[in-house]
C-alpha cells in the first residue's frame, strides 16, 4: 500500500492520524493567512480629514491612531493565543475547525467596529453606543479562543506528551482578559471615552507578560 | 544523480511525482490566501449610512450583517470542501490545476454580488434581480467544486488507499446544496427578500453536521 | 556541530545549499501571499453607477468585467509560469530574490490599471491611452517572468536531475505571450476598445493549453 | 513516548526545541502574510484626480508613483532582512515573537503615510510636516529590524553552527541605513519635496548590492 503524501510526520499511524495533521496544517495556514489580512486592513480605516491642514489633522487623528493600535494589539494576542492552541493540539477534528471559523469571522469583522471607534471617540453620545460594541466583539473574541481550548482538551486532541500540569496553566493563561472585557464594557456604558483605553491596556496586559514564572511556562 | 528537494515526502519514486506533490503545495498555499483575503474583504462592504445616528445606523445595518455572514459561512463552506478534495487527492495535474483557478476566480468575485445584497434587501426591485445574481455565483461555486473532485477521480488523482466507498461518500457530501441554491435561486425571482435568509441557511446546512454518521467519515 | 533546522532536504550537503533552500521556501510563500491579494483586489474595483437602476447597472458594468477577467486570467497565468520556474530551481541567490520582487511589485501594481481600463472602455480617446499603458504592465510581467527563468538557467541555480531538453522546452513556454502583447499594443494605438479583448485572448492562451504535446511535459 | 508532529526537523533533542521550531514556522508564515498584504495594498492608494484628462492625470500622478515605489521596495527590504533573520535563529521566544509584532505594526502602518507622502509632494508647507513623518515610520522600521538581531543575538537564538564572523557581518549589513534615514529626515525638514528621492536611493541602495564583496556573505 502506497501511503499518501505528508507535511508533518505523525506520531500515530494510522491514515486518519497524518490526515488529520495535514488539515491542522491547512487551518494553520488559512487562519495565519485571515489574522495578517484583518490585522494589515485596519490601516485603511485610517483617513485624514479632507478640511484641514495636515499637520493639525495628523494630530486630531489620534482616536485612529488609538483604534488602529488597540485593534492591531489585539488580533496579535488572538494570533498568540492561536499558535499556542495549534502547538498543543496534535490535531484538528470536525468541531475544531468550525469552532475556528467562527474565531476568524470575528477577527475579520474587527475592521469594521475598530472604525466606528475611531469615529466616535469624539462624541460622547456616538461613544456609549461604539465603545461597547466594540467590547463586545473582543469579549466574543476571547471567548472563542477558551472555547478551542477547553473543546480540543476536552475532545482529546491534545498531544499526549504535554503533561497535565501544562495544560492547565495553558488554559488559566488563555482566558484572563475576560473579566477584564466584561468590566470594561460595563465602564464604557458609564464613561464610553475611557473604554478605548481600557481596551488597549487588556491587550497590552495580555502581551506583556510580567509574571517572573512566565518565561518557565512558554509563550 | 541528485535529487530535487521535495516538501512532502512521495509515496511514488519517480521526479514526476515529486514535482506534483511541491506544486499541490503550492497551489493550496495559494488557494489558502485567495480563500483568507476574500473572506477578510467582505467587512470593507459593511459602512455606516452618513446621514444617521450610530445606534440606529448599527440596526439599520441589519442586511450587511446578514450578507457579510452568508457570504463568510459560504466561503468557509467552500474552504472546508477544498482541503477536504486536497487531502484525498495525492497530486495535481494542468487541468485541475486551471479548474481551481476557475474556483478561485468565483470565490474572489463574491465580495462584489455580496456587498449588491446586502444594499438591495430594502427594496424589492433590486432585490429582484441581485438575490438570484448572487445566487448564480453561489451555483458556480458549487459546480466548480463539484467538478475539481470529479474530474481528480476520474483523472486518478484520487490517493491509492482511498477505498471506492470513502471516494463515492464524498462525492455525495460535495454537492448536497447543489439543488437548494437552484430552488433558491427560483424562490428568490418570486419573493426575493427572503432569498438571502435561504442562502444563509444553505451555509449553515453545509457547515453544522447533523447527520449521525457524520463523524465516522470526517470532514 | 549541530544542524540547523530546515524545510526541505537538501540534495546537497553543506549548510549553504540548506539555507537556500529555506529562502525558497519563504521566497515562495511571499510571492503567493502577493499573488493571492493581488488577484483577489481586483474585485473592489467594480462597482455599480449611482444613478442607475441596479439591473441597468450590472449589464453596463461589462467593462468591468472584462478588465476582471483578464486581469485575473494574466496573474493566475503568471503564478503558474512562477510555480513552474521554482519548480526547476534548486535554489534562490541574492539577485533572483530582486528579480522576483520586481516581478511581485508589477503584479501588485496591476489593480491600478485595471480598473483605469475598466473606466475608459466607454470612451475611445481615453481607451487610447489606457490600453497601450496596460498592455505594458502585461508586457513587463512577460519580461519579468522571462528574465527570471533565463537568469535561473545562466546562473547554475536549476536543479541538476533536469535535462537540457526540458530545460529549453520550459524557456520556450514561458515567453510566447511577449510578441502577442507588443502587437496587441500596437493594435491598441489604432483600434484602443478592441484591446482588452485581445490581452483576454492572450491570457487564455497561456493558460488553456491547446498543442497535444502539451501533457507530455508538464505545467 | 509518542513523539508530536513537527514541521522542521530540529537540531536539538527535546520537545521544547520543537515546539520553538513549529512556533518560528508560524512567525514566518504570519509575517509573510503581513508583508504581502502591505506591500499589496499600497496600489490602492494611487488614484486618478476625477477633474482631468486621463493622459494628464496619468503623468500627474507621479508622486504617487514615487511613494508606491518607495514604499514597495522599502518594504521588500525588510522583507529580505527579515528572511536573513529568521534564517540564523534557530528559534523564537517570546520577547522575539513581540518585537516582530511591533515590526509587523510598523510595516502595516506604512500605506498610510506613503498617501500622505504622494498626496503633499506638490504643496511644499505639507510636505515638510508629511517628509519627516514618513521618514521616522521608515527609522522605526530599520530600528525594529536591527533589535530583533541583536535581541537574537543576546538571547542565544542564533542557531549553534553560525561562526562570530558571518554573525557580526549580518549585524552591520541589518543597520546600514538608519544613519542614512536620520539624515534624510533632517533635509526633509529644510528641502521637503527632495525627501522622497532621498527614501527611494535608500531603498535601492539596500535593495542592489554594491560591494563586490557581497556575493560571498549571502543575502
Amino acid at each position: 500500500m502506497i501511503r499518501r503524501p505528508q507535511l508533518r510526520p505523525s506520531g500515530g499511524d494510522d491514515g486518519d492520524d497524518v490526515a488529520r495533521n495535514l488539515r491542522t496544517a491547512r487551518m494553520e495556514a488559512f487562519s495565519d493567512g485571515v489574522f495578517a489580512i484583518a490585522i494589515t486592513l485596519l490601516v485603511l480605516e485610517i483617513s485624514l480629514p479632507e478640511d484641514e491642514s495636515i499637520g493639525h489633522g495628523l494630530l486630531t487623528l489620534w482616536p485612529s491612531y488609538v483604534a488602529y493600535v488597540t485593534s492591531f494589539l489585539t488580533i496579535g494576542g488572538v494570533w498568540l493565543s492561536h499558535t499556542l492552541i495549534t502547538e498543543y493540539l496534535s490535531s484538528a477534528d470536525a468541531i475544531l475547525l468550525r469552532l475556528n471559523l467562527a474565531l476568524l469571522l470575528m477577527v475579520s469583522f474587527l475592521p469594521f467596529p475598530s472604525r466606528l471607534l475611531a469615529e466616535s471617540m469624539n462624541d460622547t453620545e456616538d461613544a456609549r453606543i461604539v465603545a461597547p460594541f466594540y467590547g463586545l466583539v473582543l469579549l466574543a473574541l476571547g471567548i472563542l479562543v477558551s472555547a478551542m481550548w477547553r473543546y480540543g482538551v476536552r475532545a482529546g486532541l491534545v498531544r499526549p506528551d504535554a503533561d497535565d500540569i501544562e495544560v492547565r496553566s495553558i488554559g488559566r493563561r488563555l482566558s484572563p482578559a475576560l473579566g477584564f472585557y466584561v468590566v470594561s464594557i460595563a465602564i464604557g456604558l458609564l464613561l464610553p471615552r475611557l473604554a478605548p483605553l481600557l481596551y488597549m491596556a487588556i491587550a497590552v496586559y495580555v502581551l506583556v507578560p510580567i509574571a517572573s514564572g512566565y518565561r518557565r511556562t512558554w509563550t
